[in-house]
């Protein structure tokens, strides 16, 4: 028997595509903010589609989900008031929700039907999404954050820089973020493919450098993003300091490592280069 | 006037396909040894393709042959005597002849037509090989390492492991590199798709420990190969060593730094645990 003929494309660029055979179809509804699409692949397991963009598959989102989350938290002592805006899957949460010092992680999505999908469709996504410590709100970002205070770490996990997340991407959110963090606090924001999206990166960094002194860049390798290479970019009020050996030991994890919390930050050239 | 809707799809697997765009199809032919095609694309530039697989593309190009060649390279005081098995584009020769120590780096490509391509097509990767120091083989990569002797390093720069360059990734093939390798010498070989292809991952690596009693991995990312996450096994008989620092400052390059030298080893967990 020949396998079924369908597929997923998504175009990653005008002429860039990705193509995941699909065995079926399980939701495909247009939501008040968004188009999404639910499908079980061959390759990567079941894949959350919003807006024609991969979000995040079964077999892939370990990395994006492991790196936004402990890279940041990792280089505090103790972190206790963590938010995610965006990131209606749930794994950022079940990420963050494995430091114990943690005891309030905020998810802040504001398509409820993201957050539906993950519980019926990503069980092992959204698993966190129901802990004491988690609280879901169901609103805007951008004006949640405005009356946001004292969280210790704040992970911008967004849809591309078009459509609902627009506003994510620009200075004035990054200035919104830095009141409500703590003088030690860290932003970290998904910053897509430094292949693909230079000019992304680079308007980003201006954009938080209004609002702190210290903005660097870390990467991983995301096989179902465009290019497959990506970026996240940390913005703190005072250095960042490197992650405290002992502690990290206690976190299970599939991609990051305390030797990958390093080296995450070491940056081929031409990726360098964009932030000079 | 919309834009050409001619694409370029690679089937990763049987369910992961990659499109690229293309403006025009400037080769298309069926060699003695494969079916090769060159085409210019709109997001990587010039493209070469063989038995269906993308070879190199003009824009990501530098990232698989700086971090092929460089990173063996300076784990040697002053390497002489190179070869490079496959690789007819000639990309691995330039970065390899960019280490003023070489006085001999050897391409040996089992097809001329790929040679040919390159030079007419893709100046800028094959620039160096009508250097004095480059010498040019059109014969079988097999063989000839048989009859090799005294070389630092020797990168296997092949196709997939299907097709004609099957035998290059074999154990004798690897027994036969280490007769042709000084005692410090050392062998590279790229080794696929730590997403992908973990059988393969894990069958070099016996293949290789019946040569050389120290085998690594090392890692960088490429868009146009499958999963754009790609690794390189390192093999020699004694342990390898850091990069010299002194030497490093010498070599123009955009993806490979010194610090990535050592990044690059640092593995995701999941990837560390296919070596053990």
């Amino acid at each position: 028997m020949k396998k079924r003929q369908t597929w997923f494309t998504e175009y990653q660029t005008d002429s860039l595509s990705l193509g995941l055979r699909i065995d079926d179809i399980l939701a495909s509804e247009t939501t008040e903010f968004q188009d999404m699409l639910v499908a079980q692949t061959e390759t990567f397991g079941r894949l959350l589609v919003l807006d024609g963009a991969v979000q995040t598959t079964d077999k892939d989102e370990f990395v994006y989900h492991e790196m936004i989350t402990h890279v940041p938290l990792f280089m505090l002592d103790a972190p206790k008031k963590v938010a995610v805006i965006g990131g209606g899957d749930g794994g950022a949460i079940r990420e963050i929700l494995k430091h114990p010092t943690v005891d309030e992680a905020h998810l802040v999505e504001i398509d409820q039907k993201v957050v539906d999908a993950a519980r019926k469709f990503f069980p092992a996504i959204s698993v966190a999404l129901d802990d004491p410590k988690a609280h879901v709100h169901y609103t805007d970002g951008i004006e949640w954050v405005r009356n946001a205070r004292d969280f210790d770490v704040i992970v911008v996990d967004s849809t591309d820089p078009v459509g609902p997340a627009e506003g994510l991407f620009q200075a004035d959110f990054y200035q919104s973020i830095a009141r409500a963090l703590t003088d030690q606090g860290i932003l970290v924001a998904q910053s897509e493919s430094p292949f693909l999206h230079q000019d992304l990166i680079r308007s980003m960094k201006e954009g938080m450098k209004t609002a702190f002194p210290y903005v660097t860049l870390y990467v991983a390798a995301i096989p179902t993003y465009p290019s497959g290479f990506w970026s996240f970019m940390m913005a703190s009020k005072q250095p960042v300091k490197p992650a405290d050996r002992a502690r990290t030991a206690s976190i299970a994890t599939r991609y990051w490592t305390p030797a990958i919390q390093e080296a995450a930050f070491v940056l081929p050239r031409f990726v360098g280069e964009l932030l000079q």
